[in-house]
């Protein structure tokens, strides 16, 4: 029998390719799409269209930037000696948000990851390697997930950039603000009792 | 600090208008979408388009649908003298999943809410009336939503329709089959049992 009219089974077909969303989630979204106003169903497939048009990736630090460089590379207060590696432009987001780290970015576009089959040679590790040789850069901080693979990653990097006589560093570990002790991990737990601080 | 390139600050101001969509979950979205093969972004965009431009409402039925009257009106094995009225599109998919029922819809568009505002005149009300007109429904099935809206909507329209001589009956309050006694609330329950069968 007849369930949706063929354009919304369309629709709800390309919904369903994007993360998260499930078919529920997917015809919940399309009932409303085919019922809103005409011209805000233009603006959001506009919105789409032109997003990802125009969205490149910085030809510096790969990131994801409507201009090349994007503006966190030519920003004039950004310290350049100082530069943070992360696995996804996420990341950048989720590091501005903290309106700390005033260095610039590397955007790897992933992490090693030998289960996916994703080496070295699928991120941008090339242009990193690259941009060090301006030798601008002092210090590089590698913030890739605290996970196998992130951890893999930062471990390929630091024997990589070290013989340069660069600074190498990662973020650290221990207990999140907020968290309750007893619901945090034990190796959580264990990295924040060996990174310990004097009060 | 400039965080998201603005193409994809705007694609993702579009996604949170829609419902459900979370600054966080629109943001997971237009990141990826950005980075999605350029004919995959213009194919969700196109469905868009296409779904809004294309979808209407049958004149007989007020179902969403692609073509006028809609294939559910127009089906030959359809009993047109069952009538089944709903409160959302999303309603006739629901019970269309069942293949149980064989009769057709009219689909109000919402329920009375003087909360919320909505009363007789902002539904599908007269569009009802008119088609009943034709002397061809014996019996209406009111199945809007069991709350308190959906309620207040059934009982206006029993008494509305009534005094035309067609039978008026309500999809029955009980147990839902494999939930669990415990966790069932006291009103449903009580329905349960006022509407206990021989067995």
């Amino acid at each position: 029998m007849a369930t949706f009219a063929r354009p919304i089974a369309r629709l709800i077909e390309e919904l369903t390719k994007l993360p998260g969303i499930g078919p529920k989630t997917a015809q919940r979204l399309a009932l409303h799409i085919v019922t809103l106003p005409r011209e805000e169903a233009h603006a959001l497939a506009g919105a789409i269209v032109e997003a990802r048009e125009k969205t490149i990736q910085c030809s510096v630090c790969c990131n994801l930037t409507d201009v090349d460089p994007c503006r966190i590379c030519t920003h004039e207060s950004r310290d350049r000696s100082l530069l943070c590696v992360v696995e996804d432009p996420k990341d950048v987001i989720a590091l501005e948000r903290t309106r700390e780290f005033k260095g610039v970015y590397h955007v790897l576009h992933g992490a090693i990851s030998p289960m996916e089959g994703i080496g070295p040679q699928d991120l941008r590790i090339q242009e990193l390697l690259q941009r060090l040789q301006g030798g601008e850069v002092k210090e590089i901080v590698l913030a890739t997930d605290p996970n196998p693979e992130g951890e893999a990653t930062a471990m390929y990097l630091a024997r990589l950039i070290k013989p340069l006589g660069i600074r190498v560093t990662r973020m650290a570990h221990g207990m999140p603000v907020g968290g309750d002790l007893e619901y945090i991990d034990e190796v959580t737990l264990t990295k924040a009792l060996e990174g310990r601080r004097e009060m």
